[in-house]
């Protein structure tokens, strides 16, 4: 068993990045580069650049007319009007068209009095270089386009071009070296074995490294051997400017990075106080930065956006700080602790002019929480953490337009809510649909807080054995709230492919020989099955497994196909997604709590008529385990 | 001569943009094509895609310690310790490993009494399933892990790979062909004639439509031949899914282009009441969107960024709308008319907590008035424009902390601004320096405004003989402003390489073979003139050219170089950069007015030290032309 994992360091976040930002800011950039103009898009400028030629290069006319000698015109006016000749008194030009000598003003057309082929007639004198763009109007020779340090955007290219300019100095894209470790990583996901863990964190990083404008090199994974991984890292640090070691998700495996890092250069600090992220390792080789990034996808997310792209940036002369910011108001407590800085993603909503902001799961190991995160709150190590209601700052993680129109659904899941989704969207709406699953009654508690405008809900009143309209007596008595019929939903016992243990139904789940996994307490399935067991007289103390509870149908389902538990209560479609039988056990009722002054609120109505329609119907038909009696009828609260 | 432009139509903004966006919401985007998910950033998914694999994708240690069958740990407590034996009572798990059966439960090395090779110590039962990750608790096979219409960011690709998916389903990059025509464009400077127009207008538009996340396809210009128009733009709707069309410069070009489009399609629009961008031709041939952009710049730029660009990012699938605003103090008036939208380029600037905001330039012909715009302040048709302190509403067009993070400087120009702009970056710092370019009394006025934190003058008192101290008693009264001393700087005449004309000094410019080029009212240099003229008794009104105005030392070394002038009044670095000749007239005193609230504040120290520096000083004196005597000392109010 290998000695548990003592960290060096234990820097505050601040020290952490002041630190780095100070090892590399002076000095720390990459090299020059001669690149075309019109494919420096994005680049950084490495001097300033000024035009080689002037825009116009010529004298031009600024109008369609005619080109005169303005010393000629001198005797024309309104009561002496003068005749000119072509070629001899006056030229005739359009906009743009050059003005040169002895050419030196240009009389508009509309201020002609007679024009035909060979003459025209003025009636004014013409001042000295009217209507005529000068030399250099638009940009003079000489003049600076663009300075140093500067992201080169459309415009800049437009006008260095312009400037006569064909080819720029940049800053070389810095090169990133991402080298993942662990002996039970692999590259290709047909090579799955147990235990196996598919290489995803080095193509994110690759992909966070394009977006900050620098190159990415990824290494195929080496396995957990100290002289394999110091290999890599030699030749890696010969190609690339900052060298990447992603760990493995076993526990000794940072060891290794730490001390490679501290074998080819300067180890700067291991361990930061921040959550997730800890384990962090930075050291310095040179110029170039050496990372040890932590196994965890979410704490190697936090680590390299941090911590990581602000060097890429500094290393090509920009700013370290490129992120927006949004206020809202906290919709659920956050506690923290004084040991770290910790990085709580978020999911945000506009609920009337609000935006509240809903903390996801925590764990480091879920991905997803990423994926689904629509910013970052950043709780400060000097923070206990915040209260309900309390306003808060954010970092976006997606563009604010996409949090901006949006219907917010937090409550039970279903595979229809995806199916509605994508219809809002093939309708050509750009109204989204955010869901985030907390099972039913975590809906109920969303909607009161004001979290959602939406809770996908299917509740069953034991006392009548009707489904969801008793929460508006218990839950919404001042109101707020209305329901929008959904589906009937099959609810049954998900089971081995064959249905090797000869299951019944809920009656068999007591049986020595049955392993069960169960929902989480609070979500509709689970109550479903207490008042199944109630019905039938059992008692759940003797289901093996009834205390191992997961939070997704799928999760379920993943649960029974992987061999670990028997049987598990779920909906249809995700025993039929995963290969698995259905036993039916009984009819619910899926339903929409709606907030009353979202009812006619333009996205809820496309939502609603999404329910109604028959694309929808046939879709669900399709995925099987759907009833249909009116989906998308409203019932308001005096109604219900 | 070419009949004048007649335009068809005259839609309002909101009209064009709707008519377009309706035209190709539905139906409008590109087929579906796969690439592989590490190559999928910032692609748009045509169809959700859910995992394969659950990550973990077996029941997997969430500790370090040792697994167990928890119904075998049933007696152990606190008073009855358990000894378990290596292989047949735990086996030791990592972090991430495996559990397979017949565990089903971690202990975690911290709860061990005593632990060795062979043996372990507990003293307490374990639960099942404690302490592991179950398969699927990040992602569960089944479950969608992006949505359709979603563009693909970095946590995505690291889901999706995590989840098993190697290659995914977007829409194929859209592809724009632009052809630029006009006999007068050329594409190499080399080829540079009078008359011609290098164009840079497609290769600012093939930048935009990069960024647009499209695919540029850049034709070479066609000169203005109907029929090689006509041949190009077959070729161009043959292989793209959107043809520009870019009109020269001359008047008629667009005639062309609405004729062709006609030709090849349904001409939708043509003329949009915007200004500038007033002449843009709309048609469609099937899903095929057929633009004519104008040929000014700053037009084209507009219609693209306005009406093509949310066609792109339609034709991808995702929504037209991706703009960041910001709120801020309208420092001028601006007037516009009811018979279009106007789109003003604007500067803005800190100045205390305000964002004052400035309009810049309004040509089209101006490029450069892109490059400096920190964003676009929309008039809308209805609205004749806005006073100065009015709240206004504008569109960034860089990177909001570009803006936070920088000095405004408003004033006269000096190649010394760029000089300074350069250290502040090479030292490592992020506060930039913007400087506009309004002459020195433009630049007390803005000062007097509140628009700027330094205002670089020169301005004589012609009473005293002396520079800039005069300011403070006439525009500076209740204090305000302070002084940081700059440069001594050689003025003189700018004239042809070799002198020709045998210019002595400013007594020549009065000569009948002499023509002059003056600097616009407000600028330093004219009061120089005037102030040189009046102490040597001559008449501005025999000078030839005394009216004809630039804005810049640059443009008029531009018109002496072009030969429209033989001399023009400015500084020795405008003259050797475009190796002119020069004549000293005199020496001033270029300074810097500072708002004294501003005096400590961290930019305006840098920007101090930095005039105080040696490499500022031997910077200037490689330029040629200035003189020190203690530059960077402040001067308040109170002393001068």
């Amino acid at each position: 068993m290998k000695q548990r994992k003592i960290y060096l360091d234990n820097l505050r976040f601040e020290e952490a990045r002041e630190l780095l930002l100070n090892s590399f800011r002076a000095g720390g950039q990459t090299e020059s580069e001669r690149v075309r103009v019109f494919e420096a898009l994005g680049r950084v400028s490495s001097v300033p650049v000024s035009a080689v030629l002037s825009a116009p290069n010529h004298n031009a006319s600024a109008m369609d007319g005619i080109a005169v000698t303005a010393a000629a015109t001198e005797t024309a006016d309104e009561r002496s009007h003068l005749e000119l000749e072509l070629g001899k008194g006056f030229i005739y030009v359009d906009t743009g068209d050059p003005v040169t000598e002895p050419w030196d003003a240009v009389i508009m057309v509309e201020d002609l009095l007679e024009a035909d082929e060979e003459r025209v007639v003025i009636k004014a004198a013409a001042r000295a270089w009217q209507h005529i763009r000068p030399v250099g109007e638009d940009i003079a020779a000489g003049e600076m386009i663009v300075p140093s340090f500067h992201r080169i955007r459309p415009v800049d290219i437009g006008a260095l071009i312009a400037g006569g300019i064909t080819e720029i100095a940049v800053f070389r894209k810095p090169r990133v070296a991402i080298i993942p470790t662990g002996t039970e990583i692999i590259e290709d996901p047909s090579q799955m074995r147990k235990g196996s863990i598919i290489d995803s964190n080095s193509r994110m990083f690759a992909a966070m490294v394009t977006e900050a404008g620098a190159e990415a090199i990824c290494y195929s994974p080496v396995i957990d051997d100290k002289e394999l991984i110091r290999a890599a890292f030699k030749k890696a640090i010969g190609e690339a400017d900052v060298v990447i070691l992603g760990a493995g998700s076993s526990a000794g495996s940072e060891d290794y990075s730490a001390e490679i890092i501290s074998d080819f250069g300067e180890l700067l600090f291991h361990g930061v106080a921040v959550k997730p992220g800890k384990p962090a390792i930075f050291g310095k080789a040179g110029n170039k930065p050496l990372v040890g990034l932590p196994g965890y996808p979410v704490s190697g997310f936090i680590i390299f956006d941090r911590l990581v792209k602000p060097l890429l940036q500094v290393m090509q002369g920009l700013g370290a700080d490129t992120e927006t910011f949004k206020q809202g108001l906290l919709s659920r407590r956050i506690t923290s602790s004084l040991e770290h800085r910790e990085f709580v993603r978020v999911k945000c909503g506009y609920v009337g002019s609000r935006l509240v902001v809903s903390p996801l799961s925590r764990g480091a190991g879920i991905t997803m929480s990423l994926v689904q995160a629509d910013g970052i709150l950043e709780v400060p190590q000097e923070s206990e953490g915040y209260e309900a209601g309390e306003e808060v700052t954010i970092r976006l993680s997606r563009p604010a337009r996409e949090i901006e129109n949006r219907l917010v659904s937090i409550g039970s899941h279903d595979l229809l809510l995806d199916v509605v989704a994508e219809q809002l969207h093939r309708g050509g709406s750009h109204t989204g649909l955010s869901s985030t699953h907390q099972g039913s009654m975590g809906g109920v508690m969303a909607m009161r807080r004001g979290e959602c405008h939406l809770a996908p809900v299917h509740l069953l009143n034991t006392e009548d054995g009707r489904y969801n309209e008793y929460l508006f007596n218990r839950y919404f008595k001042d109101g707020g709230a209305a329901l929008i019929k959904g589906v009937g939903r099959i609810q049954g016992l998900i089971v081995q492919s064959g249905n090797p243990k000869r299951l019944g139904g809920i009656a068999d789940l007591v049986r020595e020989d049955v392993g069960f996994v169960n929902r989480q307490r609070g979500s509709g399935t689970r109550v479903l099955l207490d008042y199944l067991l109630e019905k039938e007289g059992l008692d759940s103390s003797s289901i093996r497994g009834y205390e191992r509870d997961m939070t997704t149908h799928m999760a379920v389902a993943s649960a029974v196909k992987s061999g670990t538990a028997d049987a598990g209560l779920g909906v249809y479609s995700a025993a039929a997604v995963n290969g698995l039988d259905f036993i039916p056990s009984g009819r619910e009722d899926y339903d929409f709590l709606v907030r009353t002054d979202m009812i006619d609120h333009p996205a809820v109505r496309q939502f609603i008529e999404c329910l109604r329609s028959e694309v929808f119907k046939s879709a669900l038909t399709e995925l099987g385990g759907y009833e249909f009696s009116e989906p998308g009828k409203i019932f308001l609260f005096d109604e219900s």
